[in-house]
């Protein structure tokens, strides 16, 4: 397996986390130098947050470990296109590249609803990369609906 | 003193207490029924984490008290204007109205920057209030800054 797939088969991972205790299964790693130093999963009904995201779960994680609130040459990968709360989440934190798996048309900061890369003014910017496990990403999420239907 | 400025003095309240731990001066209250039920200023620094602004904290602390992760019905007053990551938490915290103080032309995500309350598709909208006690609540961040050269 290549090396995003690994990467994104963990956060898929913490996406499993989220399905178990009955949370919409999204999950976020953070990687730097090859190595995982955050791992998030949404736990937003748990622990009755709006943040509970998983990517700010990540990200929280990441910046402890770093001992800095600049995760500079850090890379996120998290299975669905992150909501505009987490994509200012990861602005702010300075990450290098969002990986991702499909777009979330619904919600999706990263050009569903709009891009907030494409904003004129920002002072740092997050590369994407779209599509990576896509299919296993998103048929969680589908099929946790399901069974809630 | 009308409410909406005694509800920012509260907020200006709390960027002081950033200034003294020598964090920029933000500061955030959140109003359920004209009465403050979150709390927060800016400790990025200190809590070495790109979460640490005034309005995610005064959220984690609101969520926490409402018992859910919907702020349905709360207002946020906070002395500058959001960042995008907090306009996107005051967005996914259902916020109904963001009163703010002075614009911020370089990060903010409430007109200058861009607007998130623009975009089309969002399933929830926040009022926007921008003006209250702008003077007082940027004169601080300035002089912060004057006294860091």
């Amino acid at each position: 397996m290549k090396f995003h797939e690994k990467m994104m088969s963990a956060a898929i991972e913490e996406a499993k986390k989220a399905e178990i205790m009955g949370e919409v299964p999204i999950g976020a790693v953070i990687v730097k130098n090859g190595i995982i130093i955050g791992r998030g999963h949404n736990n937003r009904e748990s622990s009755e947050s709006s943040l509970g995201h998983a990517e700010i779960n990540a990200i929280r994680e990441a910046c402890l470990k770093m001992g800095s609130w600049r995760l500079t040459g850090c890379d996120i990968y998290v299975t669905i296109e992150p909501c505009p709360m987490c994509a200012g989440a990861i602005y702010q934190s300075r990450i290098r590249t969002i990986f991702y798996g499909a777009n979330d048309f619904k919600a999706g900061a990263c050009g569903s609803l709009f891009n907030l890369f494409e904003q004129k003014g920002l002072n740092h910017y997050c590369n994407l990369v779209p599509g990576i496990l896509k299919e296993e990403g998103s048929v969680i999420i589908t099929e946790f609906f399901r069974k809630k239907r």
